[in-house]
């Protein structure tokens, strides 16, 4: 794995890259007015003193604060990205850096990640993070990895679940015929794991006081372990967040979507015809932000509930196999599996755009259409890929399937993570200070935090918030200061 | 009370009227098909046999449906209006009369309602609406009351426990110097009742097997009441069905703002100021509609959640006070106290518009704007009041400050009543054929009846529901019919 | 033709009419503050005096502004309405009373209007406006009609036209089997007035100094008339300023339309399937209107540019065959004839909704409607037909086909019909003051008055209009106080 | 020059970014259905045989296709950018090396363009363009120059009527305190031609049939010219015909302002508050693209009929001054000057982001900028600069002040690049072909050709365009296949 450290190790060499990088993080400060009032607010109190924070979170100019606000707070930090495409180098290096560092004298935190990974490189990544020895060895104490995990997809919390299990089952099982590339990947790595070190994840699974997990996906991995009895630490769902989910997921996606197309193809999105496949906060989103743009937007659903909501919304809901011929743009924002398959690539319309914007690069069957007869992949920048068609039509593929809108644009813009992001604070504060308040589980944060997190960033957008008189409170029985809303109220 | 009689009489008297309310369900059947499939699914089973329905909420044609739905159910029922403006006087005929009815034979059901009740006329009708009497001697059984409420507001629910209170107490106790004009009016007639019948409530209320209520303001009553251990019975909460409060509250008001808007004043609502007391689902749906006619809206609020939402969505979000002097139409729809107050008149705009779409008058504090010095009330037309005060200029109330979307236009439209209403139906055969499952407390609908109610109106708007796949169910750990969703998803 | 005359005395004697129509009056004026700005501006210097203005306009409260702006400029007016549906009875009672008017002594101005005209009825009023013997009576002159003309669809001018032409070749033509229903009751009052002054209309025609016209598709008929070199006095084409084509047209609609289906059916249009017939300015506004309220909307268009527009702006555009089967509500907006046709309403789905808001009831082809072979009509309220079809199914069609944002509702609000009155009152001053600058021809107002009429709007809507500087005005070649476009500017 | 030579001789060497360029064209030639059709139907009749076309126009891929059809028709063309940073050097890479060309042998047509031109390189490319001497070699022919001109903004068209001025007076006026930068480098240019060759301009303004113009200012330009009667050969004003102005103007800066923003800052749009400077056919564009985003948008107008729009359209209308302190986006889109001031960036935000979307830089008066007192300016990456001010706070000003949608991100996007060069197309055919049809002055297309590049553009979008019958022909006055509306009709 040589090449992956040279590469990396040069781009910490760069200090360009590092300036670049620190220019860009100074500019997006500004617009994480969260983060940074949390930094104001908690930086001498320094709650976070002792934690040691395995970040597995996609490595951009945002998450360069949300680590800087980590370590500001008091934490130690190590950190990788959760997608191969998605960390900015320049943010990267100059975490790594440091705000007062230099190239020979870094004063940073260590993070592992660039842009452009291979699954096998991913997964390395996502080992070196919970590698604490050197930390340990510094601070002349005998611990093996972090205390803390914050996630987003999962992966980490994964690594350390499966490792643990396979230790105690006291071998890795072979890799199967219908086993992903990347669960083959991960299997590797964890038998080089436990030939190395047969208790290592089960010591620091001991060590792990809990784990916030950003996203959708990530949350429903944790809800499933619980539901199995699997789950091994307490969590925090940061994504249900009423900041987080409805902010992040749909006004970050609203951003982030017609960003990610334009770079990636230059096309005119007014006038087309766009499918969007799933209407959840990032199905909502994404049609809100197409139709801003002048597209007619057809939208699929399969839970009747939020099929009412596009239709009455004043979309179109149909099947993708009732309109898939005359539609420019595909979306898909489902978190599920095969919305795309490669018999429905035969019958799109010449140079139609296929954008993932769902988690992960199976809600377009990546795998399938690699195997259709006779297609040819042909690059057009990175990240943009026509597939030529044995029909004689072709597809432009984004990401190679993954979310597009980190692969060919920079991801969700600085303020909405500033919302999920000062939830993320909150949430390892709650977890590292109050371990006694969250027993073996998956919570959600109270609501006073979440309102907290929201008014955060009302100052920045120019809001002035009405105050409640103590009549109107009590009117309506809540208590002046909040929080205002029932616990199952949905805004 | 004669002269309420017999203006009731009057109308049921009234075949034109009757017939003219029969045409208008019949159409109006076709924009409920939720509650038509219900029809059709349980008019057999008659779920609903026994159940003795006491309903107080807007008699409104698309009430009619409900009623004759409920009644197809097996239902015997008796209603009456929860609002003294809401009522639409054909309907109520109509259902008098009933489907087969006539004047001089009416096969209807009992109907206690008229556009345009006194206070003390409003009370007496709830009062008739628990009186069962003529029911009981019928069915040669012993009974005083319903053994089911349908409540929109929970006046009818507040009724039974006034009364029962008041009962056990011995007396009703004297009004106070800070009563409402309403409450003194409740306070004479429960004092008529202990007088007449002292246990009568108290029979009632251990009769009752449930209550149904309709809206985000009766629903706190009842949270309220359960919080005190005074609840008596068991509540569904329909309010909070997605399909009820995500529909009803946020599409019946864009909707119906700006039709009683228009039908009041005929004024432009495009290129004018306007401005959104709450952004709640109600005040989301008043914005939507308002910009949706070309206005500039401004949004107040004090939840900083919903502030972010409304800034995100594009809004100004600013104090009442700060904007004040340019806004052209006023908008209250918090379900709070005092928003407009009297001083606040003195300084909007000529002919400024004042509508409260948020449940209660007192909203827009009508009773301090009767008080203000010199103040003149001039009736354009029923329902609009134009307002001349002492500084020359003149303001415009609608609806004397109450729900204006009914007191000026017809309320929300049929098919949306069709979820909401379709939510009341499936929450009566819950909690009338399962009672052991519903114990003492508010509960909400199972999230698969929710999704059915969204499920009953999807072809009616031409949706093509996606069918998961049994590889897409498990990989997202859902059965292939549902429930799609964790409890706390919030839409 | 006594019946007419009593109605229209009726309505005259009937003072409770007359002060509702003076409380809307006041009302409205603060929503035209063009016209009440021009009466502030000209009242003084009484340009019109000695007109005398022979007006054909929907009778409606804004109409009543525009009359009594007329007068207080000077002019003498006669007025009848250009739709047999539109006319406003309060409005035309509150005119002919006057402002200090009694009942037995009417001050005001003579109307000849009521709310559902048979065709006879509409072309009696239509011919008493060009009666101006009591006038002329009064002044001790010797003239027989109007020397100006206001027009809305061109039926004043139209009848003076054909008036005379009869009267040159002497004699009527008779009655054509292709003849409308119409065209005969025209030709039937011509042949009655050859019959009594065979030099009635070429004395009339002789006289008019000019017209004024409203619409488009009176302005079409002006351009005939001067195409085939008939035109007998020069015209101000009226429709063509942009404060009023752009305005009127399309915002006026974007109110009255969904005011007009709300009113007319109190259907929900959100989550419904609209079908847009034209996308000119009227066309724009309606489908404005109706995404607004949520609906998803189809148009068609026969002009491949606006045909790119409406797909630019995001509906889907297709032919009416195409799609019928899945439209819930139909809008007609093109100025044509026969868009919608008898073989249609057998492909629509049951109660359908038909609107036409594109001028003529040939729009919906009434007539071949009528003739569908077991087609039954039932009123369910006044403007308001089903049509039992024999396919089992029915449609509303509104307004008899006939402009239903007039019909079912109260037609464009105040505030646009004050930049389109403005418009109309600057054009009477032109032709009335300036005759040697308007040419036998079709004029369209010149820019200076064309802003002006919007900046007589702004302040109203909050407006801070920005200053150019000298420099600006210089560098853009325009005087600082304007015209500020080329004359082909689009808007 | 030399460097400049070497830069251009080291593009045109590089065949990968000829091979990039080339991968670009023919993705966008399947989103430029116009240019397309145009070949299709022209290029065996082969009308620009003979023209020799010099081309002024921003050198990007859609300008690609453009000038590669162009040549398809027959024509010879020299090619420039009219602007500074807008050259995609691939695309110029592109076109030099031609389709079949290599870079050894390259078959394409000359450009002279890259991006980040100094002014003086920027004219060198302009003077260029003009010299047709190897073509007249080739040819064995004797002319000087082009014998058309395709132009955008007029720089082309400028230099040869200043050239030929200052041939006839005989001399270059001096440069004067006053003059622009830009201009002292003309005057210089224009110097060295005269000492060069005397009677250059006047020979090549005497071989030229006319200029067709792509943009307002160019148009502005043309018509001053023609008023002071300097003129020198017909002009097409290309940006006035409707699938121009209202196509490549609103849609076509609906999508690149938002892409510029985002890609210049990633910074989020929604929640802001953006204000933009006129409300023209950009500003229309800008303030729905960034409603679109869910900004809240305020517009600043000199025009009262504009200002109208906007309010009507939902804005705040207000003055720069009355909100400057609000504002987190300012956006200048009135091609008019001095609109943002130096004083102005004083009381501007913390960040606030200045982007210029009006075509001359002096909209934002950056010379005035550059004389602030203590600014100081940062480069963040290219064509992003921060300007730290005395007091403090910075703001960041995209592509130095000029047009960001093309310095930011890629201009407008083929599919109405494509609407806006067929017009280009078809006038230079027109000009070229039909020379009696265009006296000396600035000429519109006619609409059947306006018409038939709407069409040209409709299958691609899906839309079906309904048929006019006879009869509606008839009825409405125009030919089945159009023109379709007047003359002065505004859509």
């Amino acid at each position: 794995m040589s090449k992956t450290i040279t590469a990396f190790d040069y781009k910490v060499a760069d200090l360009t890259l590092a300036e670049a990088g620190r220019h860009q993080i100074r500019l997006a400060e500004n617009e994480m007015p969260g983060l940074m009032a949390l930094r104001a607010e908690f930086s001498a109190a320094q709650p976070l003193k002792g934690a040691r924070i395995t970040g597995s979170l996609h490595m951009t100019v945002q998450t360069a604060i949300l680590i800087e606000t980590l370590v500001a707070l008091g934490a130690q930090v190590r950190w990788a990205s959760c997608n191969i495409f998605s960390t900015q180098d320049e943010a990267a290096a100059a975490v790594v850096v440091g705000p007062n560092g230099t190239v020979d004298n870094p004063s940073g935190t260590p993070v592992f990640a660039w842009k452009g990974e291979t699954l096998e490189e991913y997964w390395w990544c996502t080992d070196r993070i919970f590698d604490w020895s050197s930390e340990a060895a510094a601070a002349g104490e005998d611990f093996t990895g972090p205390n803390m995990i914050l996630d987003d997809g999962g992966d980490a919390t994964l690594l350390v679940h499966k490792g643990r299990e396979f230790e105690i089952a006291g071998s890795v099982p072979a890799t199967g015929a219908d086993d992903s590339e990347e669960y083959s990947v991960i299997l590797e790595l964890l038998r080089a794991s436990l030939k190395n070190d047969p208790t290592r994840f089960t010591r620091i699974a001991g060590e792990i006081k809990g784990v916030t997990e950003e996203t959708t996906t990530g949350v429903h991995r944790l809800y499933e372990f619980h539901k199995r009895g699997e789950l091994l630490f307490p969590a925090i769902n940061v994504n249900d967040s009423v900041t987080k989910s409805k902010f992040d997921n749909k006004y970050g996606i609203r951003h982030s979507l017609p960003d990610g197309l334009n770079r990636a193809t230059d096309t005119l999105i007014g006038g087309k015809t766009c499918f969007v496949a799933g209407y959840g906060d990032v199905g909502k989103g994404s049609a809100d932000a197409l139709r801003g743009q002048g597209a007619r937007v057809i939208v699929s659903e399969i839970d009747p509930i939020c099929a009412l909501q596009a239709v009455m919304d004043g979309y179109q809901v149909a099947t993708l196999e009732s309109v898939i011929e005359t539609v420019d743009i595909f979306v898909t924002a489902t978190g599920n599996t095969a919305i795309i398959k490669p018999e429905h690539l035969l019958q799109m319309k010449h140079q139609a755009i296929i954008a993932n914007v769902g988690h992960f690069d199976d809600e377009v069957d990546m795998a399938g259409i690699n195997r259709i007869q006779g297609i040819e992949k042909i690059e057009i920048k990175p990240q943009v890929h026509e597939w030529r068609l044995p029909n004689g039509r072709s597809v432009l593929i984004l990401s190679e399937g993954r979310l597009m809108n980190l692969g060919n644009a920079t991801g969700h813009p600085s303020f909405v993570m500033s919302t999920s992001f000062a939830n993320q604070v909150l949430a390892q504060i709650e977890l590292f200070t109050k371990p006694d308040e969250y027993e073996l589980g998956v919570h959600i944060l109270p609501k006073t935090l979440d309102e907290k997190v929201a008014r955060l960033h009302l100052s920045a957008l120019g809001v002035e918030l009405t105050q409640l008189t103590n009549d109107q409170a009590r009117y309506i029985g809540v208590p002046v200061q909040g929080p205002y809303k029932v616990d199952h109220y949905r805004y």
